[in-house]
């Protein structure tokens, strides 16, 4: 069947190409996914993981067999099962958003109230998960050396963010497959970032299009964009070109997933979901599962990236260029020296390398470095520092600034407000930081970013990897805690 | 209705008034909570948070309306709901007090009989409460360097601070409300204080007004005054000088509180107090509800007060002027610069910014570089060191002692005692003290306080904030702990 | 009734003397306890916590009534308990002594078949018994650098303390009470260190008498002797010279205790173990109740001991002087100019000051000070360094040793070894060591102990005593551990 | 009987001789087990320990009885236990290979499908088994700084060990009695190393015999032989010899066993899986019972080994030398010096010294000491370092190629994975490994095994071994922890 044959299709015809010879399905993934759903409706489980322009972007036209009759379908079955009730039934028990009171509820609820599918990969990360957790905690080995008797009655936390007005010293940072969390996606973040006045980093696997993402935005709005380079490199240049016709700020080349991670949690979830009986096979079977969402993603990614490729970025865009991913100062002054416009000091939300560092580690060595080798100072508009990973608080946030960051990317907690509340979460995400943005900067003594200093943190155990002498389990169980005194009532009980 | 008029209102006309437009109360607080007990009699909610002077020292005159004919006023309804039931019945529970051992006691048994809304108030803290524990397990990473055969046969642990007298190095630092644990509120600590020879800092938020608590007072008992500079200053000069007249002799301005901390505990415990049918809006909702205690009572402070403003201070009075709340050696020096008697080194026992260093932690900064900038040598009567937060043991008091303090503000442990047991819970905590100075004096081999020197402690480590490397939960469920030898018939059972 | 009358007194006689006022008991304690039992057989109470001699040695003759008529004397009910009737079943129950693999088993097992109040006076420590903890655990930053390929077929553990043989590197310490656990108290301890040429410190606060515990050891065999010195120089002297006389090789004067400590665990079990009925006292009751052992047993000790009392005791004794307690290399260093013989670097397990450092940590003090200061090594025959405090396994004194001490002094597992098995129970505690001892020998490359020198061991880390940065409830609530591979059945059943 | 004859015994003839003097057995043991099982058939109890030619080689041949016609023999009655069968129900609920995600689960699986006695004695370790873990969290002490922006499309992680090829940068180390676990013993490793391109490290108390393992293997196939050095040199030259012509290609010399270790849990279970009533004697029983089976298996081992052997072992072999059981710089230098092949950093699994540092932490000092005292660089042709113990993931590997290795030893894992799954679980165990090389060295940014170099990783905290400070119990138990926003339900029902 050519391209450009637009009559209607009917569904019983798909539903003849069934077969590996011959298969149609209205909406299409891999290989293996659409012979599961061939010849029937799989725009459900489609969706989520393809912006709808997928198709006529990466499918050759006369591939397109054209509009099928929508009476005429069969559709995938949609049982609503006793989980899904359930989960409907949390949603509906969600409190109110005033009782939310830190990114951290979002997470709570949210993971409540997601599909088990969108938690699995949006909270997985890479083998032990000891990176990802370490994002958040490195953040706890940095404490503050407040100062006082500053007049804070009027504190300002908006900064400018590659030249680009930003309410707050945050963005939000590129995380895929947002409709997995909720029907609009990323678009929840598009729209609560314009009225909060923050900047949305827009990511190559988005659930949405890029250009309804960019549609979506308010006049001025500023919006970023990350990038997978693919092994097509036609491909990544139409998508940059159109980019930057469109209006993006900056574009983030992420250099830290020349492979996507495994993410086992996310591994798991697949097998927990199958139907235990389909898995009375023996031991020793080699069947093929998935591999979780993240590696039906990433085949397109090209491992061959490499230094040499940034001069074709520079003579394709004029859009300032940013490294996504970077974890070492001697990449970092790599970036300085060829010219770029900053570096995001990321380990991908801990879903790539583990035992990578964080990135407010990797963020002291290099102003240190930088310093001393290139006599860089930090923040610096012409070559600005970023980091991402593990953000909670507008104190962790500070906390980077104070070391050099320009601003710091936040994720994760933005698809969990997503999840949970859809737009009106993020928004209240974003208030939520705002209040603790005013609380913050007048408890540290001050009145601007410009204010907040190196002198304001002790970073000095930053480096510091502590892992316990492992536990004497015999000495323990036989110490016997102290007891607190108690009231009669429960010691008659006892 | 005019000032001055003196007739006697009914409550019924009291109760027309319930409206935005007209509202009036028999007394008042915030215009939210205002209209709720608007018509009603109001006092039993309003007294553990407002000293019964609020009144007439903050509202203007011409607003109040006059005395009202109680016989007539419509009560607030007073149910004694389960909760309370079941709260009163812990009461009668609690052990006699020489069942309580140490400090810890009172805030197990205080916790379990004190309204929820004072154990929320009292034990909360700011964000992820990092500040508010560190605060005591900061004491952990300093330890003694005891030194034996020594003659202590007689040991004093007396001291002064201020140059007033202390029967120990410790003092009792301002916590405010303290009726929500207690009818007696803050005179508890009062009639303690006389009693064991110890000095009490009234706070500027005492649920006692600031004369009653002098007027409990006993001759040439001492007392000091913690403030809170509010945004209009003449408010504040007639409380400075008004203490000064009633013989108060110690100013401690608080200087970390430009806003009051947001704490979650605290906020939190509203939404679960609340009828759960009311919560049955949906998940978006946008009301606003009360945000704790902290919040409600922290408007009038001023933000802006600053170092310029000490002199304003200085001009007003004579009264020794200590700053409560520093945190870095560099205000402390410029305090030390400005003249001033002293600070307290402290974070508001970790309710305000969370990551802010304990003080005992700040202590060994402060003393190291007033040394080597000025040439101060510490504990010094002209500029003195205090500082608060986390203390639980007098081994706490005392490796602060030998580290350069002056003595130490204890806060929480005597609300929690006068919560549990009133008065005789105080005097009971005081005791328990004198008990613990005397054997850890003997045993540290300390005579007098001027004993307890820098080289009885190791703090070598208290600059380490370590966070253990994420633990590995594969390998670590993995892991079969070790056992232990069993008698026979646990064995034959299992 | 004046001494010498030799007749016999009948039990209804004493009975009458039942009042403060004419009190007469059988055997008597302090005169709380006496009230108790006043004109009844206290002798089942008195046993543990006195030694047989301690009316003729402390009582004046003339206070002594004479013997009494055995069949005429009202006995204090013993009723045994359902509590002890559970006890007597763990007892039958224990498992056989081949099953104890470990100085842990001993206490595990101990723990359950022992008397309630023996366990809480042989396991309960300082304040929150940090010191006691970190007693054992301080080895635990101590690791071996062992060697191979040295002929170890024939390994020899044996030593010289104070210049007497002792099979092994280690000494029995004097602890108090032994009858507490056992009928046989520490003739327990006297009998297995015979069968395994180790050294017996007697406690000045034995159950047996010191003459008992004298006239069963084999002949040859070495006992030291710890002493409490007394506010009466006398009872002191006597003890002292009576010691040598007898053929104590050793003088332990212990200098860490000038009041014995607080021990919660110990006082809390008093309450737990009374009738709850007599508790429904107002909670604001000051009754004085039991202190627990320690305390009832301390009093005659003289807190104004001091350095200068060591000339009298060189002029009293030609014993060796070794004190028992010190805690920094100060006084470690005072005791070898005062040419003593020793000390032992104690912090009395962890029962007096808490946050003392352990005897292991404060070895590398001293050794690296008295060798800098006096040009002193160690180990060292004319000045010896013992350590005592949390040691389990012959490891832990390989490190001691590897770092300079003589030998290495162990109480508390003796203790469980005999509450749990008597006699047995020490012998089978010794061959246990005695295996660990040859294993480690071989493993750790040492055919003596003369080759257990400093550089097989790593202590780096001793110094350093971390706490962690309190954990972030929040984040760690929401993080979802990773899971194993689980079996099908599992699965289904969940 | 002599030694020759060749006639048939009856079972009944063999069934008389069941006594301590005259003792027949069908396969033999150690005295105690022959005896248990005297007069009867006990190859299912002897096979596991014991390789097929263990008569052949060790029995003087005239003790040899000769053949035993099967059909007379009294087999020990094998009755399956509730126990085995629910074991048995387990091994078929085992999950398929593909739902193992990484060599964690392996154990997981392993140990609820594997008789309790190859647990006990696969997963024990010496004393307190904190070098058994410590061994496994050394590596997450160590950090990487991974490069970016290099063209990893293609990654190649093979190498050579001692001048062999092999697909990956780390060898089947040797671990004993592998028909504990599988009844195709250290043949499933044989068979999957072939596969895979790894080289096995054939044991010395492999439960196959030796030669049967060399003859599994296919053309071509590396093995490398572990040596336990007898007392009888005889016996080992015969040994040594044979391997190498056998083409055995590198000889692991067992250094750090001269004796083997106490496993306590081993110990333990032997005590668990008796007959209860067997127990009922009492506490003070002396019955010697069964130490494990690490005991019952060691007593050959010459403790007397020492370096002067080793111009011995370069006299009866041209093998390459290897020293396994290193742990210090110093015995790695000594090596270096006498000219051996290498030396593997090992502790034996954590099963001989506990207390004993990881192979890793050794590896550092041992590069560094090296190259500050010989100058040599590492990785090393002439002279290789390996280390072994608590591999579980590709980047533990990696870690340890970066900071020197030649090669890791990996030996638990592979034991959990043919106790699961047979040779199918060892060769996915190495799949795994595979994929997880791609995918680290890509994101570590290598191409190959010569480019993981130092600078890849931070090991500053390598040599930490932190206890923290004893918990404070009253303290962590007042604390009343944060709370999460809940959904309305949950709240309801609490």
């Amino acid at each position: 069947m050519g391209a450009g044959d637009q009559f209607l299709i009917s569904g019983q015809e798909v539903a003849k190409h069934n077969s590996r010879e011959s298969c149609w399905i209205i909406v299409h993934g891999g290989s293996k996914i659409i012979l599961k759903y061939a010849g029937k409706d799989a725009t459900q489980e489609y969706e989520p993981i393809h912006p709808p322009d997928a198709i006529t972007k990466n499918l050759a036209p006369e591939k397109h067999l054209g509009p099928v009759d929508p009476n005429t379908v069969q559709k995938v079955e949609v049982v609503i099962s006793d989980k899904d009730k359930a989960r409907q039934e949390r949603m509906s028990g969600r409190p109110p958003l005033d009782e939310i009171l830190n990114l951290h509820d979002f997470e709570a609820i949210g993971k409540l109230v997601m599909p088990e599918k969108a938690w699995a990969y949006y909270s997985s990360a890479a083998d032990d998960e000891i990176t990802n957790r370490e994002n958040h905690l490195a953040y706890h080995r940095v404490w503050f050396r407040p100062r006082v008797l500053r007049d804070v009655s009027q504190v300002d936390w908006s900064t400018t963010i590659l030249g680009q007005k930003s309410s707050m010293p945050l963005y939000i940072t590129a995380t895929a497959l947002g409709k997995l969390g909720h029907p609009d996606g990323e678009l929840n973040l598009t729209r609560a970032a314009a009225k909060h006045g923050v900047i949305q980093m827009i990511p190559t696997l988005s659930s949405c299009s890029f250009d309804e993402l960019v549609d979506a935005a308010q006049p001025g709005q500023v919006q970023f964009l990350q990038l997978y380079v693919q092994r097509d490199r036609k491909i990544t240049q139409q998508l940059v070109q159109h980019a930057e016709k469109r209006g993006i700020k900056g574009l983030f080349i992420t250099v830290d997933a020349p492979q996507l991670g495994r993410r086992e949690k996310d591994m798991r979830m697949k097998f927990e979901d199958e139907d235990p009986s389909e898995m009375s096979r023996s031991g020793t079977s080699n069947i093929d599962r998935s591999q979780g969402a993240a590696r039906a993603i990433s085949s397109f990614i090209d491992p061959s990236l490499n230094w040499g490729d940034l001069d074709w970025f520079k003579s394709i865009t004029r859009m300032p260029l940013i490294l996504k991913g970077v974890q070492c100062w001697e990449d970092a002054l790599e970036a300085y020296d060829r010219g770029l416009a900053g570096v995001v000091l990321s380990n991908h939300g801990g879903r790539q390398l583990d035992f990578a560092p964080s990135g407010i580690e990797v963020l002291v060595e290099v102003v240190k470095k930088l310093r001393k080798k290139r006599g860089v100072k930090f923040p610096n508009d012409k070559f600005q520092l970023f980091v991402d990973g593990g953000v909670r608080r507008a104190t962790d946030v500070l906390k980077a600034i104070a070391l050099g960051a320009t601003a710091v990317g936040v994720g994760r907690p933005f698809l969990y407000a997503f999840s949970a509340y859809g737009q009106d979460g993020v928004e209240k995400a974003l208030r939520i930081l705002h209040d603790e943005f005013e609380m913050n900067m007048r408890l540290i003594g001050a009145k601007t970013i410009q204010d907040v200093v190196p002198s304001m943190v002790d970073a000095s155990n930053l480096k510091s990897h502590v892992v316990a002498v492992p536990g004497d389990r015999l000495y323990n169980s036989n110490y016997e805690s102290l007891q607190h005194a108690r009231l009669r009532d429960l010691k008659a009980k006892l």
